[in-house]
């Protein structure tokens, strides 16, 4: 896919701009302190402002667009189904939602075969913790501090970020606890193997001391995706799943951001043999050309809601539009073994590129990932591993950070930063030749971390 | 528009419908107990099925397809933007993402000047709901027992219907109160004033004796929709908004199902000269063609987020392929001039042919709405008023319920149904020959009805 050469016109996009200062009220901002870049285009890895600015993109969006921007057999798969049905209500069965529920039930593991859709993310979560305690007739829900989850109710108090801060009140029944992650170990381990033992015996004793039987669903995200990349080490996930098991609590994988291909497989959790109970997917199921999420749902959940029904749902359930998108999609990834790309470059090229640039750079602590979903931890202090800007820092605090990402804007990659960290989670099917580029400019501003280790 | 003459074709219809009970996971429904039909295809105001039956929608879906289906405008600026950039992430100005915001701004009453963009409804009620907090640091909510906001947690918590008892437990802060209802009345009132004067005095006593100072937000649909279309008697909201900024609470409208043309007016506040502090919205703003919906927020609420930064979010936040199915929408809306159809016909054809029918059909108790959003409330006896069938009847209980739709059906029509109660919510342009096909239909299945009276 060659990037088109953006058509620099910055008279609309001083408008446009003006508008979206005029009227939209951005998320997670202070609504009188951002200054919204303006985009014009974007096509495959790439997008371009109005000034003639062009970015090769190592976000994917929100980590979202696997497929890149504009994959025209998916776009035109949703100018035909636009042509065809847009939109019909959720009660009836649609060609387009039949197929897409069958696609994408054929790609899950073990027997998630029933799809329930909704438009996003957050709506997936709450409605695999509803089904989850209304399966189990039990309140609690165990989620995991570092995690991400979703902006509504729910998701948001499973969640294990700040962003979950402001909404805490007004909700009961969800207790977060520690996973895994050596690099920064709560559990003092030197070792993968103590981490995994660690972990699973700090989660035996939160369940013990919580009740087992209070407790409806266990929800991990397979890989915490924005809370930093941490791929569980071997063996965790079965843990967790033995432990379910064994305490008749649901086990929810959130596949929302690691699954259809991020880390190199259709789903992350194929990487650890692992089968929840009910897992929850968007974002990439059609690259978010239109807003579609879900929950894929085991045989043994489905049958609880076979003759009661399942007190749940929305408008926009299964819509046509939103199917079709993931039809194309999916079959695009078949096609042009998307899923494959990800893993082979993540491997040869990315991996091997960011552990190289981590010997060269002293503000890299830690490279962590796989496929097209991977991390750099930035330090001060290597050995203290100090973060190179504190936990939720804003404003001064910030400003290594700041630099750092500015710097990679200045060489033409728009960079993902969440506090200390820097991933590196471009399309799936990014070329070689587009990762060299993107990590030729990480580079370049590594330099500027740099500046602010010990 | 003139529909379709469907094309039959049965052998579709099965293996989309086997596909369906294979993989999809229905709304609402106990997965072995349903049959759903299996659509081909829909214009306008029709839409069919597979075996050649056509049926003319007196539903919107929904209630959400104000336009019809397919408008071909409205799909000409998808396919439109799906080829320029069908997704780009939130944080970023975009320009069908800034039109839509200033379209929709130009029309919400009062300074209700700044759109937070979300998928649909619910998640618009989750984020006014958190912004009321937010603003007032308070943390209970009221809200109405006859109504619907959705299926998220805070949503399906505030909601008044039996979606919500599943749902019920885990959260706190939500109080549920008595709105105006003659046909109905919780207060013994005789008349529209007396109603409106006991439903405020309500509202008073229940806030004295919850606390005003605990109160962050009072939601209400401007007329309630799912729960039975029940238009507020003149005074009530401005009532409501004079007890807000009396105790310093926020006043929430939900337009979700009323707003964008369904009561005959851009939004059904306008029809009581009020502006509340948020407004939710979602369905009619782009005939769900594309899944959105969003919070308009006053200057006010807007200015509490201005130097602090609001904590909620979601990945498609003011998706573009959404947004320019808004921009298509609401263009379409002013051209056709949809909203004076829907006020047009609603008082010249839908409502005096409802209240003929009335007079002659015994199972009528009452004749509700404006526009093209009205009731029929179904009784077994006009003088005691008793439903057709018991609230939250299912089984035998509802067969009356039952007989009335399949009657409908059998004439071709598709009845929204809810309860003891049928509403007419057909798309907002449809034709006056439409609509009197439709009331013929309804004229017919109101007889079997009538054979479950007393
Ligand atoms: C793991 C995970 N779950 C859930 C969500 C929420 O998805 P959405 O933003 O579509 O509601 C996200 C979003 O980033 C996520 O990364
Ligand atoms: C008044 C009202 N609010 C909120 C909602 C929820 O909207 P959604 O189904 O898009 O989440 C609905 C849906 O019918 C509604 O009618």
């Amino acid at each position: 896919m060659t990037p088109h050469v953006p058509h620099a016109d910055p008279q609309t996009g001083a408008a446009v701009k003006a508008a979206d200062r005029a009227h939209v009220f951005h998320s997670w901002s202070a609504q009188g302190l951002i200054d919204p870049l303006a985009v014009a285009g974007a096509e495959g890895a790439y997008f371009w402002d109005y000034d003639g600015n062009r970015y090769l993109d190592f976000t994917s969006g929100l980590v979202y667009t696997n497929i890149g921007y504009q994959h025209p057999k998916v776009v035109a798969a949703i100018q035909e189904q636009a042509g065809r049905l847009a939109t019909f209500a959720p009660a009836f069965a649609i060609e387009a939602r039949s197929e897409a529920a069958r696609l994408i039930a054929g790609r899950t593991p073990g027997d998630l075969d029933k799809i329930f859709f909704t438009n996003g993310g957050a709506e997936a979560v709450e409605h695999a913790i509803r089904m989850a305690r209304l399966h189990t007739g039990r309140p609690k829900v165990l989620s995991a501090y570092r995690s991400y989850h979703g902006g509504t109710a729910t998701a948001i108090n499973i969640t294990g970020d700040p962003r979950r801060w402001a909404s805490d009140s007004g909700t009961a029944g969800v207790v977060h606890f520690w996973g895994p992650f050596l690099y920064r170990s709560p559990f003092y381990s030197a070792t993968e193997e103590e981490e995994c033992a660690r972990a699973l015996a700090h989660l035996e004793d939160t369940i013990a001391f919580e009740g087992p039987g209070t407790i409806a669903a266990i929800i991990l995200e397979t890989v915490p995706g924005t809370a930093g990349i941490m791929t569980p080490p071997p063996g965790y996930l079965a843990g967790v799943r033995e432990i379910c098991d064994r305490h008749g609590i649901v086990f929810v994988l959130d596949e929302v951001m690691a699954g259809f291909g991020r880390t190199g497989r259709w789903f992350a959790a194929e990487h650890h043999g692992v089968v929840p109970d009910l897992m929850t997917f968007a974002k990439g199921v059609n690259s978010g050309y239109v807003p579609l999420g879900g929950v894929a749902i085991s045989g043994r959940i489905a049958a609880t809601f076979d003759k009661r029904p399942y007190p749940g749902g929305l408008t926009y359930s299964g819509h046509p539009l939103a199917c079709a998108a993931a039809v194309a999609t999916i079959q695009v990834m078949e096609d042009e073994k998307v899923v494959e790309n990800a893993a082979a470059l993540g491997e040869t090229v990315i991996g091997p590129a960011l552990r190289e640039l981590a010997e060269r750079h002293p503000s890299v602590g830690e490279v962590r990932g796989t496929g097209m979903f991977w991390a750099l931890d930035l330090v001060r202090d290597r050995e203290t591993r100090e973060p190179l800007v504190p936990y939720n820092a804003t404003g001064e605090a910030n400003a290594p950070m700041a630099a750092f990402a500015a710097a990679c804007k200045a060489g033409g990659l728009w960079p993902f930063v969440n506090m200390n960290r820097t991933h590196v989670v471009p399309a799936c099917n990014i070329t070689e030749a587009e990762a060299k580029e993107g990590l030729a400019a990480l580079d370049a501003a590594l330099a500027v971390a740099d500046e602010h280790t010990v």
